[in-house]
């Protein structure tokens, strides 16, 4: 059970820049469409942990970005959930070029888990055990 | 008192595309930001109107993007109110290349003005005396 | 033959503001991901026209907001091609929101066929012919 | 003679998401701009060196974000080159709120630099002799 969530996506024209290639700091908005699609898979989605007043901020993260991607891309963010801690969690994400396979990118998030006024809680317990078989 | 306000800005890279020029969409928030310092001015600032419980989404927004405007570019936001009701406000823009003058782009945005439950809610009085001054 | 494309998207964390919306600028970038899905069915996609030195830059954009929209909604970006000319091109767009088929937001850009050195250019005769039957 | 390069900008309402405060991957368009002054303070400026063929695309990039960035907050971001290879080099940013000085967030960039092809390719003399001064 577990394993990763895989996500497909096609690159913007906005999300490109003047090398012609993807801007790197948008790696980290499909990271958190993997993490989305992630969380939905395992339940509950990270929409109704914030309807709950609990919300997973990133506070760390870190990419690698080896392969040029470019506009109209195929891409597949591959999401794993690979730590979980009382009031943290981290993920790491691949991001494959669909056409020929090439791991183009990679990455990963550290989050705490806070309440609306941005003070650590701890994971709903249900969601807690979900994760847990997840790691 | 009334007139344009000016806000200087350079182009960032992540504002390119692989047009080599800058994404049109992101001449919308280089407006935001000719707004902000426009109130900035007129006072309060659109930071306190919030903390106050008033809001002014954009519900129109239009932009004209004539000259392409490049990576590092310096450019000048000009901000003008033009139009002022009782829930509803209008500013527009000029962009002006800083190097040459050349008027790069322009554009408008009409707002409401909301709650924080995003029901029409009038101006508060000062500001509304203020911001006649400006139209 | 004909008619609009419509191509659907979930609101990504990143795209919304301190509102707790979809901040109005990422309207357009979507309706540049409903054109790219209106070229690919009508074809050559627009990749393989930038691959020919055929470029189609916004100068024009308009949007309207109506409905707010928030993270994780499920939207349709349904566009239509509404005017052809010789060197430009006027799209439309409507942006339905999925789960209660609310017109949430709407809007159109107005395109310039050019070369890679931005001049003027007609659309290649075969993309014209195709667009016709567009409009 | 070097030492860091200082940086100011605002929060724009875009960077903002639907927790309140500046999404996270706005930090690194942020890194992007503490560079940018860094070359041109070192000379010559990124521009310069892309008209001049050479690249430095981000190859890996983190970032720490530990105290909430709000709409219109002051930042400064303070950038440093930390080493410096035959073709690769890393910065290191700080970002401080202005008002009370808090260090904000954090983080890193790796690049490579290469040709117009993407090709691994040397720093520019005069460049590098610059850089070196500055590590």
């Amino acid at each position: 059970m577990g394993g990763p969530s895989i996500h497909r996506l096609r690159v913007r024209y906005g999300e490109t820049d003047a090398m012609g290639v993807v801007y790197h700091a948008r790696l980290l908005d499909w990271f958190e469409q993997g993490r989305t699609e992630f969380l939905r898979r395992v339940g509950p989605s990270y929409k109704v942990l914030e309807a709950q007043g609990v919300f997973l901020p990133v506070v760390k993260a870190d990419l690698a970005y080896r392969v040029p991607l470019r506009y109209d891309d195929e891409v597949e963010v591959e999401t794993r959930l690979v730590r979980l801690g009382a009031v943290t969690a981290e993920f790491r994400y691949l991001v494959r070029r669909v056409w020929d396979g090439a791991s183009a990118a990679g990455g990963g998030t550290v989050h705490a888990c806070v309440n609306a006024r941005h003070r650590p809680t701890r994971f709903p317990l249900v969601l807690h055990q979900r994760l847990r078989n997840e790691v």
